[in-house]
């Protein structure tokens, strides 16, 4: 069988094989009696290099159609290549052209472009460099995601996207209808939503935890991986409107349980980019952020550091720095005080537990003297909180208690009270913005480029 | 280390063996001297029984919080079982019992419910037999579809929920906002879209596959696997709101490769599900449809049936059945045209390409003569279309030119033209609609019953 991968090719292509390659070319060199083409097919950061011979008789028509961005097949022998850098070639022995790209207009040429412009265009940005690694390693973090979880049996549930609850009462939620907005039907004034798709105001998820919980109560281990959404309007680097998430959720799992897995859950992923992807990884530590791999070396080599947040708040004052917010104990903690904790420190991935109840949410389980809950956030150098997680409260009175200090209505969350009272059992997880990770892990430092399609406010185009 | 998930035990637990289980009752028998206990963590289709003998310190106050639902601890000793239908028991060395589940109220008694009454409890309906089966072999299904696409070097791409195109002209969205329904922004006596958040009009997602070939137009073979949305007011056994949908995209690939990769994808999937759940399988033959066995063996083992639209029609003459909707070549097959193919003439499961232009969409490429095009859909037996793909049209002027026909304004278009502009290439792809696939599996009639929590007309609950 023909190799025709490049990526396939380049690792253990032997000499005197006859492939066939289908792709793009990257560049073109014309000398006087032969042209060189690097193609690419997205299979990895180098391309293949072709040799085109000028006697071949198709040369004189067809090469010229070659520019950057020109789509073609090449079926010829593989030769160790002379060039530096490379390890093999290919001797072409036929090719041909199936789409031009005319340099005139093509937005994509040789020089750099900025991350601004290609935004732009990103339905051509993945053809350049930076992009293409930046989904190559996106696409490992998540196959090293699934991977993770499969192997320990967990199952992987599908949490709704629509939803008429708010998981954490946070509020800034897309609203989702099948009216009319130009004829919106009305009832004493209001609008009626009993007349709408679902009868009632629906929205897009935040979180898919509460249902995950519902599922770990059949299932012991499970996980989330799916779209969720923020209608918070921020313009910055690290938000976008519509983002992945990943959620497991362990029954019979204190917080110390949870923390192991986040750990391992990290360690794995990083591992298996590093196998995955070693060139892209490589590009990212050379052309973006040249602490990429140090960082991933931490992460996968280093048992993560773990303070309680009474901790970390008397560790934060006796630094003596000076913080933009004041440190006492209660704060709840800025970026300025996480990465201090994680890059000054500890120098490396650090877990926070056990949070004031004050700032955290209503379903993370009371400690004992219910001063904390037992939440934990990882965080992580540069990039601030990564992961963050808690044992949830599994006592129906406590549960219900919280629920009206929260000034959350119980019966709208009668199923979830439901599984405190029939066959309760401590349980934890956690959610990991699996945007952050890419970025993290990339060291790419806007949102909008490490998704393909970034949804962020005023933006929705392709 | 202890073993602990049952299904692990289940398989390979070793008498003499100690191990500890965490899950809930599903049976309890009490006897003179000792109580049988059938515990569940959810891994598996069986429990594992466990004998609590009455000499255990804690059993005279603790055995009596046990009854179906409630959740416990159990170490004790592995050993060979005396009753039928199981190799291996319990010998319990102590218990602990985690949360209670009052019989009086537990809405999940021992007797048969109907699957209309799970629905309205769907928190609770995963702890059923048949419930938890069908989650199982969707899990498998889920990490399968990952498998067989990362195996064969594709990228799994996430491409937008969030949209401002309509992909097939179809109409049937959902619309997403941030205003508040009850005080829009009016411009001259319409809503002022400029005002909300993305600044126009923005939907859900009905299919991914124009951004999907965006990204396969850089990485050469790419899918998606995510949520779609259907704002169709159908309250059937065949249709949800929200469904997961799976769809691969390659370039360099005509409608042939397509229906190969369609089918080694349906074998893969079927077989890996038939290896990681024996048991649930067996389960679904026994229980809910006598015929998934055969399926799945007919789908693994035969070489689909493969026949033009244009075949197929004559063929459906030929047969001189009596159908609803009377054949003639431009026909847009219903299901009895579909299920006398698939079960009746060729019964296993069918291929037919080349379908009318007038009848498909406008991306579909236009064959020889321009009365058909090089589109397919595969024919499953007792569930009818299951897969629908096509070779996309990759000449410009002609993509141009469908446009139009279809009344699509080009100019929305612009990024979809632009990949025809630069480094154009045949390329094909399909579209799977997830739950079907699981429901065909499982044999499962309606589709409400084969994902966690479905969202139809009226019901989004949870």
């Amino acid at each position: 069988m023909l190799m025709t991968r490049i990526a396939e090719i380049l690792r253990n292509g032997q000499p005197d094989t006859i492939v066939t390659i289908k792709g793009w070319v990257r560049t073109k060199r014309e000398q006087k009696s032969f042209t060189f083409v690097e193609v690419t097919d997205g299979s990895s950061m180098n391309g293949l290099q072709a040799v085109i011979n000028a006697d071949l008789a198709n040369y004189e028509t067809e090469i010229k159609r070659l520019s950057t961005g020109a789509s073609l097949e090449v079926t010829g022998k593989l030769v160790p290549s002379p060039g530096k850098g490379q390890r093999i070639e290919m001797q072409a022995e036929s090719f041909t052209v199936y789409g031009e790209s005319d340099p005139e207009t093509y937005p994509l040429q040789k020089k750099r472009h900025s991350f601004e412009f290609l935004r732009d265009i990103s339905h051509l940005r993945s053809r350049t460099n930076t992009l293409s690694a930046v989904f190559r390693v996106r696409n490992a973090c998540s196959a090293a995601i699934h991977d993770f979880f499969q192997e320990r049996g967990f199952l992987w549930v599908h949490t709704p996207i629509l939803t008429a609850s708010d998981c954490e009462g946070a509020g800034e939620m897309f609203t989702v209808t099948r009216f009319d907005l130009d004829n919106l039907p009305q009832q004493t004034g209001k609008v009626d939503y009993t007349q709408d798709f679902f009868g009632k105001p629906t929205y897009l998820t935040v979180s898919g935890q509460l249902e995950a919980e519902i599922m770990s109560m059949a299932f012991s281990d499970v996980y989330t991986f799916g779209p969720t959404f923020r209608a918070e309007n921020s313009n910055t680097s690290r938000h976008l409107a519509e983002f992945w998430m990943v959620e497991p959720e362990m029954a019979f799992c204190d917080l110390k349980g949870d923390m192991d897995l986040a750990e391992s859950f990290l360690k794995y992923v990083f591992k298996y980019v590093m196998e995955k992807c070693p060139d892209d990884m490589e590009f990212f530590n050379k052309r973006i952020d040249d602490s990429v791999l140090d960082t991933a070396e931490n992460i996968i080599n280093n048992e993560f550091a773990r303070v309680t947040y009474t901790e970390a708040i008397d560790l934060l004052i006796k630094s003596n720095k000076k913080f933009e917010y004041p440190v006492e104990w209660g704060l709840d903690m800025q970026s300025e005080h996480e990465r201090y904790l994680a890059e000054e420190l500890f120098k490396k991935p650090t877990i926070v537990t056990n949070y004031p109840t004050e700032i955290k949410a209503f379903y993370m389980r009371l400690d004992d003297g219910e001063k904390t809950v037992s939440a934990m956030d990882v965080l992580a150098p540069k990039i601030g909180e990564i992961i963050g997680g808690s044992q949830r409260e599994e006592r129906l009175d406590v549960l219900e208690r919280r629920l009206k200090e929260a000034h959350l209505d119980p019966a709208a969350y009668w199923w979830y009270l439901d599984l405190r009272r029939y066959g309760t059992v401590p349980h934890a997880g956690f959610g990991l913005g699996f945007e952050r990770l890419v970025q993290f892990m990339t060291g790419m430092t806007n949102i909008r480029d490490v998704i393909p399609f970034p949804r962020t406010p005023l933006n929705v185009e392709f």
